[in-house]
Order: structure tokens, then sequence, then C-alpha cells
């Protein structure tokens, strides 16, 4: 039986785990969702997954937009990664069910929601930690820290971008999902640096030589993430700039962030989404 | 009784007009078509259309890519517009179907499907124009005229980027197909021409003003389609600069870049795409 539960809804992924009180995991599920548009849609997905109404008190993840009040959904930074005190329990849906806010900030306007736990997580298991992490995922999160806080952040639709353009009609062909050329990809990202305004033509020359027949399958998939991944790189640059960056993203994704950056010099340290995920679920719930 | 039939698959849309030889509209006909995948898909389409299998000539736009030979598909730039003789006879389908081909661009690589024969019409009634030709679609097409040749051309997938975006799960809910407000649109593509690589950032600080309420879903709208069409107006800058440029499109999205445009000092005229893309097959048509 566990103590509590955590939970993680990231895109179409609900991810449960049950805990001790001491923080280790009894048991855990991963299931595929859509997303979650009230309260109680975590009630009915948590019931059919446990085969029961759980008892015990449940920490969430990565849902802030389910808070009511978007004050107290989204924290601002500069703050330290948000904890118990911050989470905000859900009336009326027969359970102990407490969100975590995401994280907001004012100019440029931006929010966060999930990448804030991960965080959290990341600085549970590296308290002096002073740099740079970057969370590459649908919404990729580049985030400034310094004494424990997260000073600053941006978060780019890039891998949102990629999937769009992976199923659209005029690149879906082009794309296959697993093949991988890594030296297209280092060139595509440079190609995207040096000039980024050219991004929508790259994917037109991208199509083209897809019809033309003048490319392989893998040198078009990492063309694509390429380009994309390399405009950002150009805008993100004062985060990564003469920094040590934190990757924390699942394990492909962040190979190629890594394979980018890497070809910039800059020095990476990959981790896991999902462990830093349970990580500051744990730690917030310590809080307690 | 039409004299030749002219067909322009564009998109998921099939464009049938019944023509007399002197160039009469004497029937036209617009349906939804998913796309074409080989010659055959045209004739099925065409005799669902008409009721009856057309045994007069018909000559169609926009299927380059039908043509097996990519040689004879896409004709190289520097050249005319292509017409009747580098049109494609389609063998063993029982019908006297001939295609137009797109053209070609080596560097940077890119392709046309169906821009090539708007241009066409273009200068069938505008014979002298030199300058520079836009033609907003799924694939904008930007390009450089002289002395009736299409020099060289770019295109951009900047409205499939749109459209992928305003379908996707982050953007979707932000963006109504209606609303539309002009002073956010110029003012998102002034912005976006200034850091064009910030694009995916400031797709996700559009996502971000959504979730706090922060905009109205005419502001949300425009400001999409303002980031994308200024980053694809500071790639094209070498196009439009000092330029008389002409539109050619679908009237709400080349209000759209002729606004855009416009706060760049840039003169434009507007013509409709689908009388270009008439008066285009028409020209190849007299050409026999």
């Amino acid at each position: 039986m566990a103590d509590w539960i955590a939970v993680e809804w990231r895109g179409a992924h609900l991810r449960i785990w049950g805990m001790s009180r001491a923080g280790e995991v009894r048991s855990s599920r991963e299931v595929g969702a859509s997303g979650a548009e009230k309260p109680t849609d975590i009630v009915d997905a948590l019931t059919a997954v446990l085969g029961e109404t759980p008892s015990v008190p449940i920490l969430a993840s990565g849902l802030p937009a389910l808070i009511e009040d978007p004050e107290r959904g989204y924290v601002p930074v500069p703050c330290a990664p948000p904890g118990l005190a911050n989470a905000v329990k859900c009336q009326g849906v027969g359970l102990d069910l407490w969100l975590l806010p995401g994280l907001r900030q004012a100019q440029p306007t931006d929010l966060t929601k999930g990448a804030e736990t991960r965080i959290k997580g990341y600085l549970a298991l590296n308290p002096k930690f002073d740099g740079v992490i970057c969370l590459p995922e649908a919404q990729t999160v580049w985030a400034h820290i310094s004494a424990g806080e997260i000073v600053s952040f941006r978060s780019f639709l890039t891998s949102t971008l990629r999937d769009c353009l992976a199923q659209s009609r005029l690149l879906g062909g082009a794309v296959s999902a697993d093949a991988w050329d890594e030296a297209a990809f280092v060139e595509a990202v440079a190609g995207a640096m040096t000039r980024p305004a050219e991004m929508a033509a790259r994917l037109s020359s991208l199509r083209a030589a897809h019809v033309l027949g003048s490319a392989d399958s893998g040198q078009e998939a990492a063309r694509l993430a390429g380009v994309l991944i390399g405009v950002e790189l150009a805008a993100a640059r004062p985060y990564w700039l003469g920094q040590q960056v934190a990757l924390v993203g699942e394990d492909k994704l962040c190979r190629a962030y890594a394979a980018a950056l890497g070809a910039q010099a800059v020095p990476v340290e990959r981790t896991d989404a999902d462990r830093m995920t349970l990580e500051g679920l744990k730690a917030a719930f310590a809080e307690a």
C-alpha cells in the first residue's frame, strides 16, 4: 500500500507512482491519456488505472492550467521551484488531491507546466548547481539557476513544430520516425543558426529534396530537427553561451540537443526526465 | 459542350473549367479532393465530377509530382513559365490528359507546383512586367521576373506552419479562424522581423498569453500569423526590398501580406489566384 501518490500528466502520458512516506517507490504505472480539462478528469483517470478511488494524499505535477486562479496556478520568477507550500488543493473532488503550480514570467511572457518539478528534482540532487538547465520536450524550457532559484526562463515550441510538420500534408511523407543521420543534423543546425530567418525556406528545400529523391530518410528526419533546433539555439544563445548546461529530458531528444550544443563546444550533462520528475515530487512532498 | 478542360489540383481542392477553343469559360466546378497520387486519380475525380469520362483534351496544373521523370516534371529556372511545349501527356489512362510541369531550382534547392501557372497567367495579362511576384499559399513562392522569365524563386512553408500550429495540442485552443486584429498583426510582423530566431519562443509567449487570458482571439490569431509572416519577410528581404510586388493569392491571406509589406513601405498590387490560374492554363493551351 502507498502512503501517498505522485502523479505527472505530461502531453498524452499519465505517470503514477505509489510512494512510501520515506520516498520509496512501491509501484509505478504509465498510461496513455488525453488532456485533463478539469480536476475530476484526474480523479477518473486515477480510479480507472488503480481500480479504486485512492484514499491517500495525491501530489500532481504538470497540471497548473487546472488551478482556477492563475495567480496561484503559476509562481512568478525569480523563485525557488514550487513546493508543497505553493500547491493548491482541489475542492469537491472527494480526494486529497494537490496540484503543483507552474512558473510564470512577465517579460517575455512565458509559462511552464511540469518543467519546474524536474528542475526541483535536479536541484534536490544537485543543491549547489549554478548554471543553465535545458529541458527539451514539446515545449523546451531553458532556465537560469542561481542560488537555488530559477532566475529567468524561456520556452520554445520547437518539438511541437517538428511533430506538426512531420504530420503535415506537405512534409509528412518526408520524415521517418526512426532514421537519423547525425552529420546531416549537425550541418542543418549550423546552417539554421547562421540564418535563422530562412527556416520556412529551408523546410521548403527539404520538401523539394524529398520530391526529387535527393536525400535519404535519415537525412530528412535529421535535417528537419536540425533546422528547428538550430533556430532555437540561435535565439537561446544568452542561455548556453559560456555555460555548463544540464539537459533533462527524454533520451533521444536530449542526444540531439547534446550533439547540437557539443558542436558549439558547450559542455553538457544529460539526465533522465522521469527520474527528475519523481525526485521533484518527492522533494515537494517531503516539505509536509 | 467544352472544347477542352482546364484543371487545377491545389491542396485539397480540384478546380475544373469547361473551356471553348477561344478561351471562354463554359462551365466551372470546384470540389474538395484529397491528394492525387497517380494519373488515374485525376481520371477518377474528373469522371465523378463530370458524370462521364471526358473525350476532349485536358490540361492540368499543380500536379508535377505525377510526372514520372523528375527531369520533365520540373523545368529549371531561369525559364519562361512552362507551357504546352513542356506539358507531359499521361500514358495509358484512356484520356487526352496533359500535365504542366513545375519549376525547379538547384541552389537553394526548391520546387513549385502550381505557382508557375499563376505566374504564366499574370505575365499573359501583364507582358511587360518586371519585378517580383509573391504567391501566398500553403507554400508561398517569391519569384523574380525579368524579360518574361522567372529568374529565381524561393518558397516558404509559412502557411503550412500556421495551419499545423492552429491544429496542435499546445496552440490549437488559442487560434480562432475568424477573429483578426490588424494592429496586433503588424506589431507581431515587426517584432519577428527584428529577431526572427525567436520564433518558437514567441509562439510560446502566445500560448502563455492565451492560458493567462491576457489576449483576445483576434490578437491571438493575428499574432500567430504575424510571427510566421514576419520571419518569412526577414528571409525574403532580397525579394521585396526596393521592389514593386504583385501579390497573387487567396484574398484573406493576400490582405495579410499586403499589410505586412505595406508597413515596410513596399508598394503592392493584389490579384486573385484562381483567375491567374485560369489565365495561365488558357495561355498554355493557346500555344497549341
